[in-house]
């Protein structure tokens, strides 16, 4: 199940000049499925990066936190095999991958990021990867530009339990000129990204200092990727990973005026790439946005969110669409902020006033709180009544079908 | 599901002299089930208690904290409404309730604990509180001793959705005299008791002063209510309360040398309760206990087991019986302790060697993995290898059931 938009169409995801994509089957773990994802980007490409805060954190993580200063020009994706909990083995197949695409491609193997997703605790198949980047490389060099179809495929090809594709593209002016952003992501469970989300992907042909790029992707991942939810689970593998290939000629600084439309749509992006995951999150009904505002810092705006969107019981009243709302109340209470006055907070659900002054709100119906629950997409809109901070996270309900996907996953 | 040791048998609960139980059938939210619990002490009698964190606490929490300064003497328990989120009429309706316990009983409203649990968000039907407690107090006056079948009673009558009622006593030697201690637990779902479970009650025939209890109870409630985790979801009624009746004769104080044995006791049986709550959690078909050892601080060795336990991929990887052990490395990498060494940290289900130095351990076997995983009573060991600190929690696993009866609780 899910609560996906429409799946993207290939003729809706821009070309992103200065790079080339190549999806191909290395059967890593399945065959006959895209399962490794490789990007060759030309010379004037600028990169960030942000990187999971989980002390397991993988092999290739560990690789692209360290390749990243080496100004890379390739990534190389694989599905199937999470490269995690791998220890002195993982990395050193992490860099054997690195070094054999490097070899191809004729970089250093500092150039190449490396991206694993898939089971932990397991080791890379070291001669499926060597097939596999053969295969990938050889056609690249055989081919001539890229084509937009071929977004679709990479982000098929890095997919485990999503149930579909995750991409997006924006077009802008900037100084008269079309500039174009196209992202991918992966990810449906194991989502709590504490930095980034599993997989993220952003593309764009405008030029960009590698400082400006990393300070806008901190930005936009706290309002997207790090703004989102399936079970709380911070994986050993998140990365987000942008680059600016100055393919179109144009380069921009925070500094010119054009700077906050590019930022704009950047962080709109981010944004759409965070919800896609979250609307395939394991087994869900729901789409659900979490918006406490008049809070005292946007910290604790986002511990009320966080305790609200991670609270199984929560989760399961909106498969339900058991307007249970106590529990809504009950994880506010729970969710550690201090000297908190219940009776000033309202909480509300698709705008409809549910709670008042430490009780339920003398215009609440039962029906009318059935009818908020029986939406596929609720908002839950918390008022603290105690500042002027806010914070947004977008999460799912919790179904039956999530325990079956994640009793099932390895089988 | 659940697995839950076998039925507390009513001749193995030992009576309390120096209080009198009653449990009766009120209607308040089903008819023809126990669902209301009274309980008098005799007039040497100190309690001691401990409540919830959430900031959300329920009106009678409220009431528990004030009244236990005023040398309470009756218990008032009742099911099928928490008679929280119920704001200024919550309040009044909890200390009405005292009021009319205390009349019957010939004592101050204040010398009345009350304690509640069942849906949030809904204001107690008072005719039928009214009602059920003149028919528990006029059972009450007519009763002249208390039976050890009323334990059992007393445990059915606070219920909720556990499946079988939780009882258990001690009987210890202290000077050359027999003195028993007999409790009572509920709760199955909205645990992860920050003070105290549900709703916890123990009660002892030897004599203490209150200071001494309230320091016990603390102690014990450590180690036994605040060390179990069904959901993570801090419940907004969380009680737990001891009660000293002194009808022994005996009285007892932490420079006696007789004290160690008598706190021995105290904590067994707590621990015994606290374990018959994650045993009977909602939809529980695996008991797992999580011990953190070689952590720098009893803090940090808490942060790890309740990363662990309250992981929704490793709960949902216990019920599939899966050795998807992964989860549990990436549960550690995110649980927040700082400058963690993965490399140093090792990890054995029931005795097993899993994953040593930062990966899988050489010996393991898959079929090994599987086998330690199809147990119904799994211990978790996790080595830091960084300190001489250590924690235990105790939690159930997460399956289709938890979702079936979150999301039908009120229906």
């Amino acid at each position: 199940m899910s609560v996906n938009l429409p799946l993207p169409r290939a003729d809706d995801l821009l070309p992103i000049a200065g790079l080339q994509l190549r999806a191909v089957s290395a059967g890593i773990r399945k065959s006959n499925r895209l399962d490794m994802l490789v990007v060759q980007f030309g010379p004037t490409t600028t990169m960030a990066g942000v990187f999971t805060q989980n002390a397991f954190c993988a092999a290739p993580v560990l690789l692209c936190r360290q390749h990243l200063a080496s100004a890379p020009l390739a990534w190389l994706v694989n599905t199937g095999c999470a490269n995690a909990g791998t220890g002195e083995q993982g990395r050193f197949d992490a860099l054997q991958s690195c070094q054999w695409l490097a070899e191809s491609l004729g970089l250093q193997p500092e150039q190449v990021l490396p991206f694993s997703t898939g089971v932990i605790l397991e080791h890379l198949p070291m001669q499926k990867m060597q097939a596999g980047i053969q295969k990938a490389t050889q056609a690249l060099q055989g081919q001539a530009g890229t084509a937009g179809s071929t977004w679709l495929e990479a982000a098929q090809a890095i997919m485990t339990t999503d149930t579909q594709p995750k991409a997006a593209s924006r077009r802008i002016q900037l100084k008269g000129q079309t500039i174009s952003l196209t992202g991918i992501s992966k990810g449906a469970g194991m989502i709590r990204p504490n930095m980034a989300t599993m997989l993220g992907f952003v593309a764009t042909d405008l030029g960009l200092e590698q400082a400006h790029l990393q300070a806008l992707m901190a930005k936009a991942t706290d309002l997207s990727f790090n703004a989102i939810t399936v079970d709380g689970d911070t994986s050993t593998n998140d990365s987000f990973v942008c680059a600016a290939t100055g393919a179109s000629g144009l380069r921009l600084t925070p500094q010119d005026t054009d700077w906050p439309v590019f930022e704009q749509a950047f962080i709109d992006l981010c944004q759409e790439l965070a919800q896609a995951i979250v609307r395939d999150g394991e087994g869900a009904t729901k789409f659900i946005t979490i918006h406490v505002q008049c809070a005292k810092s946007s910290h604790e705006a986002r511990q009320v969110a966080y305790a609200i969107g991670h609270s199984p019981l929560v989760k399961t009243a909106f498969f339900a669409s058991d307007p249970n709302l106590g529990r809504i109340l009950a994880a506010i209470g729970y969710s550690g902020v201090p000297g908190l006055d219940v009776s000033a907070i309202e909480l509300r659900l698709n705008g409809l006033l549910v709670a008042q002054a430490g009780g339920r709100a003398a215009s609440y119906t039962e029906e009318a709180g059935k009818a908020a629950m029986a939406e596929s997409e609720i908002t839950v809109g918390i008022d603290l009544h105690r500042g002027s901070h806010q914070a947004t996270v977008w999460t799912c309900d919790f179904s039956h079908d999530y325990v079956s996907i994640n009793a099932d996953y390895r089988s």
